[in-house]
């Protein structure tokens, strides 16, 4: 049977994340595994189960979730795209669809992820926490160094032993992670931007990287103690979580 | 007592519009008068009645609405706005408050009004409807001429009976406004913004404003066909109301 992988880009706010979940004894918690996998139903009309790429966190958006899903049909994907479109709820998209080798797994064969978050920061009265764009950005009233931001950021490249940045009991047998790349951008005088990628990512690991480089940002972790923070494998050696609405999983490259 | 002038921005999206209501034998509906109010009684601690210069429809936005209270207060209107602030929810925000003269009427006050449509156009196979922004952009499928539309917009400025452009029943005595500019700006490829100013606006107007540009721009009315909807003084011979989720409030400017 011909298998399919979906690009998706989703508003995270009123989801609980993207894989399915059941309440004990309830009704299933909106996910955009189960919205995506209802309107694949309805479409193909047989039981279909769609596999994602990345398991966001409830609040997380996403531009370039992967997912794919195996199907009997015989109409032209960009029919079926739009048909999946007209289904879907509007705070989830079908950006990209095509066929793919029977094989295609989006975990496995995923080779390198983008992340994206978005913080606005001020510290001056006058500069207001964010209002239309409260969903996709975060929030610190304090004053950022964006410069000292960098600097720190520029430890995190590399292969390393990801523990201090990830959640405790992160499920994994290793936490050494490839960061191809970390940069702090100051898209504006109040607008900060931190885009990573690397090979994977730990639970929460990207939330705590940006926590940490808040901290030394706010001038409370100096940027040289990130290799120590690394070095240290605890988790309490870094900063707080970041709160989830500033973050978007960007893109997933796949090998040939 | 001092009487104070709030300048206030809120995305009105979960707000059943400005104006209090109650629901029969319910609780008052979510409005934005309310939720202000509450605030307010709960930095003044008396009861105070909060008046808006303008009664924004539910989902319509707002980023310089205009509002006035009289309160026996004696702190600094800095830390009044402060605790204000503090007190409201996440999609209102005080932007400015100051003490005005005794007598200072936010509606009768209002010189002029500026209100700005923001509309996202496709038309083609790849062009998706607004995802993040889809609280704050209406959306159409069709590619729309922004040349014709400004050809079209040119003819509403000045003195015109608009009674073609309001909501049949819309309330006054008179519908002859003053139009002082209305602009089409193509922002991108995809994204349209239109740009209105005058001494006052009927009800719906600048929707039904906006609905009959996008027929301009669709090609089903000639931009020339402008006066004589204006002659004919009949809300069929406009184009329909567009949506509220475009429409921002965008300052209220006073006499001396």
């Amino acid at each position: 049977m011909p298998r399919y992988k979906l690009t998706l880009a989703y508003d995270g706010t009123d989801f609980h994340g993207w894989q399915k979940q059941g309440t004990p004894g309830g009704p299933p918690l909106r996910t955009v595994q189960q919205v995506v996998e209802d309107a694949v139903r309805s479409v193909v009309r047989e039981p279909v189960t769609v596999m994602g790429a990345s398991r966001t966190d409830a609040g997380v958006h996403a531009r370039g979730q992967v997912a794919a899903f195996t199907a009997a049909l015989s109409i032209p994907v960009d029919r079926i795209r739009r048909a999946l479109n007209a289904r879907l709820p509007a705070d989830v998209q079908v950006t990209g669809l095509r066929r793919v080798r029977g094989a295609f797994d989006p975990v496995s064969g995923a080779v390198t992820k983008g992340y994206r978050y978005r913080l606005a920061h001020g510290g001056k009265a006058g500069v207001q926490r964010p209002l239309f764009d409260r969903h996709v950005l975060a929030w610190t009233p304090y004053v950022l160094d964006t410069d000292r931001m960098s600097g720190a950021a520029r430890h995190l490249v590399g292969e390393h032993d990801f523990t201090s940045f990830a959640r405790r009991r992160h499920g994994r047998e290793s936490a050494v992670r490839t960061v191809h790349a970390c940069t702090v951008t100051a898209t504006t005088r109040h607008l900060v931007r931190v885009d990573l990628s690397g090979t994977g990512f730990l639970y929460n690991m990207v939330r705590i990287i940006v926590g940490t480089l808040l901290e030394v940002g706010r001038g409370r972790i100096d940027a040289g103690a990130v290799p120590g923070i690394l070095a240290a494998r605890d988790r309490a050696a870094a900063g707080p979580t970041m709160s989830p609405e500033g973050l978007c999983l960007m893109w997933i490259r796949y090998g040939s």
